[in-house]
C-alpha cells in the first residue's frame, strides 16, 4: 500500500486466572455441567473480553456500511445497482428487515453511507455520510479502489466505531454486487478457488450464475498479484468492506463484542484477521449463511455459528437475529443462582 | 385406558388461500426471495395457525411442569430425587435457568406441581399446586400410574393452558429420572430400540449410564404390552410428561403456538401426535438437543428445530431461547416494507 495505514492493536484476550474464575462460576450454576452448551461458551468469551466474571452488554449498535461496486455495471446481481440507495432510505424509514430487527431486540441502528453510488441525499438521523467515492471503480479494469482510498475507507469504519456508544456491535452491509467482492476476497484470502467460493448472491438464475463464475474468475486473474490482505481488499473492493474490516479492528481494540453477521462481513473479517489475529477473540459468529463460501471463510477462522437458518439477506440481518442469544448468555451468567445460594443438591458423586 | 380421557379436537390447519396471500406478502417484503430461509417458514407457519396475514404474538407463557418418578430411586440421574422440589423453589426464586429467560425474553412464567414427591410447600405466585400423587410409581413393578392418573394429569395440562393469557407457550419440565421416562416413550411410540433412545440424561458417567440401559431394557420388557399411546405414557411416566401432552392438545386446539424444547417435552409430544397428528401444525421446534435420542424424536416427527447448540439442561430453557426467534419473525413480517411500499426496485428479469 501506498498510503500507509495502521490498524489498531488488538492484544489477545488471555487470562487463564480469569478463565477459570469464569469455568468456576459456570459449572456451579444451578444446571448439570456443560448443560447449556454453547451459551457456556459465550458466557466465557464475553467474560474474558470484558475482563470480568460479570460481564455487562450496554447499548448494542448495529451499523450498516453501505457502497456500490464498479462490477455490478456488469451484471452480477440479480438487482439493479440503485437499490443499495433504495434499501440505505429503507433501512432509515424502517422498513428493511434490520431497522425491524433493530428496534425488536433494542439495538441501536447506524447507516453508514461509504460509497453509494446515487448518494443519499441530506443527512438524516441514523445516517452518517461519508463516501470514499460514488462507488468503487470496475475491478475488472484496474483495482476496485486506490491504496489511499482503500486507507480512507478502513479509517471511516475505524472513526464510526469511536463515535458509538455501547460495547457491543452488529455489523451489517448493503451494496449490489458485493458477494462478488466477498467471493473474490474470501477465495485470495483462504487459497480456495473461485467457483468454491462463488454463489448465487441474492438470487442469480443458472445463466446469471455462469455469467458471475466466468467474470470473477477474469477479474481474480486480473489481480493475480494482489495477495497481501490490504492490497486484495484494494483490488476488489468494497469501501463498505474495508470500513467494516476497519470497524471490526477498532472494536477489538476497545474490547467491544462483534456479532459477525453472513458472508460479506466475514470476508471482512478476513482481512481485519489477516492484520491481527487476536480480533477474533471479540467475534461471536451469528450464523452460517446460505452462501456456499461462507463455510469455507468460516473454516478458514474455524468459527462455530450460532444458527444455521438459511439466510443469505444481509444488512447485519443475521447477527441481529443471533442477538438475544448472546444477550441471554449474559443474563444466565449474571442472573443465575449457584447451587449453593439456590439451596439445590449436588450431583451424587459414582 | 380404563377411564376414558377424550384429547380435545384438533383441526388442521389447511387454507390454500391463506397460504398464497401470506406467501405473496412474504414474497414482496423486501428482500431476495427466501432470503430470511427458515424465518419465513416461521411466518407462514404462524400466520396459517391464527388465520391471518398479520399474526401476532401477545403474552407468551413459559409453563414448566415438574413431577418426580418412581425410577429416580433406582439410580437412573446423576441428581438425587429431592433435587426436583429444590429446582422449583429455585424456578419460583428466579435462579434457574428458564426463569432468567422468562425475564430476559419477556415471558410468564408458571410453575406446575404434577406431582413432585417431597411436595412444594404452599402456594406461591406463579406456581400452581396440582399433584396427581406424589411421583409416579416404579415402573419396573407395575405402571408407573394407573389409567385414571394418567387421565387426570392428561386433564391438568389442559386445565393450565385454558387458565393462561396469551396466544403462546413455551414449554418445559423438570422432574429428577424423566429422560428415563422420555427414553422409553420415544422407543416405544417411534419403535426404535430403547438403547438408540437412551442416553446420559443431565450427566451419567459410564458405569451409570450401562446400569440405566439395563434398567430400562427390563422396564420396556415389563410393557411389552403397552403399545397403545396412553398406555405407554400410563406404563412409563410421568405425570409432567402427561400434563405437557394434554398442554400440547390444549393449546393446538385453541390455535396457540406451541414452542417445543428438547427431549422430553418431545417425547410428550409423541404422544399428543399419536391422539392428533394436526397438533403438530400449532409446533415450532426449538433446538436439537445433546441427547441422542431426541433426533430419532424429531425425525419420527419430521422435525426441524431451529437451533442446536449442545443444550440438554430442559426446563423449557431451549424453548425460550428460541422464542426471539418467533417474535422476530412475526415482526419482521408486520414491520417490514413491500417493494412498492418503500420503492425499492424489484429483481431484474433474465
Amino acid at each position: 500500500m501506498t498510503t500507509p495505514w495502521t490498524p489498531p492493536t488488538v492484544e489477545p484476550v488471555a487470562d487463564a486466572a480469569l478463565a477459570a474464575r469464569l469455568r468456576h462460576r459456570i459449572d456451579h450454576l444451578t444446571k448439570p455441567l456443560g448443560a447449556l452448551g454453547r451459551i457456556e461458551s459465550l458466557m466465557l468469551q464475553v467474560g474474558l473480553l470484558q475482563g470480568r466474571v460479570d460481564p455487562q452488554l450496554h447499548e448494542p449498535q448495529a451499523v450498516v456500511f453501505a457502497a456500490d461496486h464498479g462490477l455490478a455495471a456488469r451484471g452480477v446481481s440479480a438487482y439493479p445497482a440503485e437499490v443499495t440507495a433504495q434499501m440505505v432510505d429503507n433501512f432509515l424509514a424502517g422498513g428493511a428487515a434490520i431497522s425491524v430487527l433493530a428496534r425488536t431486540q433494542g439495538l441501536g441502528l447506524t447507516v453508514v453511507d461509504a460509497g453509494v453510488r446515487a448518494g443519499t441525499r441530506s443527512a438524516r438521523p441514523g445516517l452518517v455520510v461519508r463516501p470514499v467515492a460514488p462507488g468503487t471503480a470496475d475491478a475488472l479494469d484496474g483495482p476496485a479502489m486506490s491504496a489511499a482510498q482503500c486507507a480512507q475507507a478502513l479509517a471511516l469504519g475505524c472513526e464510526v466505531v469511536r463515535g458509538l456508544p455501547g460495547n457491543a456491535l452488529v455489523l451489517g452491509e448493503m451494496g449490489i454486487a458485493n458477494t462478488s467482492a466477498a467471493a473474490l476476497l474470501v477465495a485470495r484470502l483462504t487459497g480456495q478457488p473461485v467457483a468454491a467460493c462463488t454463489g448465487r448472491g441474492t438470487g442469480l438464475d443458472d445463466a446469471g450464475y455462469a455469467r458471475k463464475l466466468v467474470l470473477l474468475q477474469k477479474v481474480a486473474a486480473r489481480h493475480a498479484d494482489a495477495r497481501a490482505p490490504l492490497d486484495a481488499l484494494a483490488a476488489f473492493g468494497g469501501f463498505e468492506i474495508a470500513a467494516l474490516a476497519g470497524a471490526m479492528l477498532q472494536a477489538a481494540h476497545e474490547r467491544r463484542l462483534i456479532v459477525i453477521d453472513g458472508y460479506i462481513v466475514t470476508a471482512a473479517l478476513l482481512v481485519a484477521h489477516a492484520l491481527r489475529p487476536a480480533v477474533l477473540d471479540a467475534c461471536v459468529f451469528a450464523h452460517r449463511s446460505h452462501e456456499s463460501g461462507h463455510q469455507l471463510a468460516l473454516t478458514h477462522l474455524h468459527a462455530q455459528p450460532l444458527l444455521s437458518l438459511g439466510l443469505r439477506l444481509g444488512e447485519g440481518s443475521g447477527a441481529a437475529l443471533a442477538w438475544p442469544l448472546v444477550a441471554a448468555a449474559v443474563a444466565l451468567l449474571n442472573g443465575m443462582a449457584s447451587f449453593d445460594e439456590a439451596g439445590v443438591s449436588a450431583r451424587s458423586e459414582g
